[in-house]
């Protein structure tokens, strides 16, 4: 056994991942002082926040605690993509156990750095607090550039339907995972997402009317934006972007995998609306006037993802 | 019995505890979509997160959930207004068992916008998750309206060192909770810490060169400005701001109230230099090229706290 945080202490944890890195120059003032200094260029900062429990949202048996660090960035990083957001800044809190090992709590926090380095942010500050459970909660910092914000609720009748990234390979990955069958390409997706993170101020240039990222199931996150535009959606199930494990795992477990790619979230592909077709975007389906979702092709579809159901 | 969180969802809370709310200007997009917009008008952002969690950083056999809010709150905002900055947003990541009541998550939200409310600023946004334990993890973002953020490395031999707020009040109340003793005032103290948020800006505009809040006890906390500036201090121990509540505690539970003056963290008073005394600051010390502290009055000091030891 290496040594744990019970030993190395608060501070000490902070001072072993913190020290050496280097930050960019929209980070004005990072790690060791009672808050951080993040540049806002436009004037504005684009904020959110996701909390990660460990044997709920991640195991520690099937995710190493560099993948859970990765995929903790991911989805936070992915909800600033759905407003058309760049990432700049990562805030973490994280609460374990004395014994917990100092060697995982710095893999943890390389994935997280890691994952941010993909659009180019920086972890800027965080907490590091005794728990019984091992748990993440990642706050991400973002800019838009001067854009509108691309929110829900602007979806309009006619607008066409278009995914950026793929859709049910967690959920396949979950699946292979509770099966045993760490041997499917799937597995990866659930342990690391990859969001689109360029597709998001990608299609809020391209004039997207609204956006969200898949994190719930496309059933739900998308029965979001009908409601808050107040549109309903035809989806043609047969044009969604598949993740490219999803079919191989399908066939291993014996699974339909609609029910990964309808219900499953943790992907986080961007659906996101367009008043016209645009090149480059494969048009998977349409905002209509009758409420609803209408899956064009498929019958029953599974319900969506909630924390406390 | 009243309703829980797995009767409501976390859709439901989430809609509980965020319909009807208003938000001033810096609010440009509120809680309800993928993430929050804010406005930074000097483009900047200060940026804090802070996690508490039960059993640890608060009982709910001890405080009410309302509290418990105000309290997560307020160690936050008072992170900021440690760097001179003004808090603007909250974001609130709430982890809790199903079997967790709903008016008491409703309480917690009430206390968390109340305790903003008091600088002006508003939660933007959360996540709410299953967690066999309550955790609360708290990010606030704020502004320096141009300001430079003070930081801690900043005192020069000479400097004077003063003291906003009160010392000793929250460690009181703590103590007299585990004796039972819920008849002394500091118990309000420990409850819900009352830092002077007004201060922190009022501070950077009279030129302090460091701060600090005083979250984990004087002692460790002023060794952090001492070593991050280079720099050590001389305390004149009588001259501290004692929270009120302290006399009648010590003198109650038979303690030595220094205990509490100079290692008890918590009520978030701001500790800061300035070049030299201004009107209305009383002095309580000066740095000095000597590295560490000498408390100038007392002998022995308690060790500072930290989440692991």
């Amino acid at each position: 056994m290496g040594e744990t945080l019970g030993e190395t202490g608060e501070f000490g944890l902070i001072a072993r991942v913190t020290t050496g890195r280097t930050y960019g120059p929209s980070v004005l003032l990072g790690p060791g002082d009672d808050a951080a200094v993040v540049a806002a260029p436009d004037g504005r900062v684009v904020a959110t926040t996701d909390v990660l429990v460990e044997g709920r949202h991640f195991r520690l048996d099937w995710s190493a605690p560099y993948d859970v660090g990765r995929k903790a960035a991911a989805q936070n990083l992915a909800d600033l993509a759905a407003m058309g957001a760049r990432g700049v800044a990562l805030l973490v809190g994280l609460g374990a156990p004395a014994g917990f090992p100092v060697a995982d709590a710095e893999e943890l926090a390389q994935g997280l750095a890691d994952e941010a380095a993909v659009v180019g942010a920086y972890v800027v500050g965080g907490d590091v607090v005794a728990s019984d459970a091992v748990f993440l909660a990642v706050t991400a910092l973002g800019t838009l550039d001067g854009r509108a914000p691309v929110t829900r609720s602007g979806a309009r009748e006619g607008d066409v339907l278009v995914v950026a990234g793929f859709l049910g390979g967690a959920a396949a990955g979950l699946a292979a995972l509770r099966a045993g069958r760490t041997d499917l390409a799937a597995v990866s997706a659930q342990r690391v997402p990859e969001p689109p993170y360029d597709a998001g101020v990608a299609l809020a240039e391209a004039g997207a009317t609204s956006m969200i990222d898949v994190s719930d199931g496309l059933t739900g996150d998308l029965g979001h934006v009908a409601a808050a535009s107040g549109v309903g959606f035809e989806v043609d199930v047969a044009a969604l972007p598949w993740h490219p494990a999803v079919a191989e795992a399908a066939e291993a477990l014996g699974v339909d995998p609609v029910e990964w790619v309808l219900g499953g979230g943790e992907d986080h592909a961007l659906v996101a609306t367009l008043p016209a077709p645009v090149a480059g975007w494969t048009v998977v389906g349409r905002a209509v006037a009758e409420p609803g979702i209408r899956w064009l092709g498929v019958g029953a579809v599974p319900a969506s993802y909630d924390h406390f159901a």
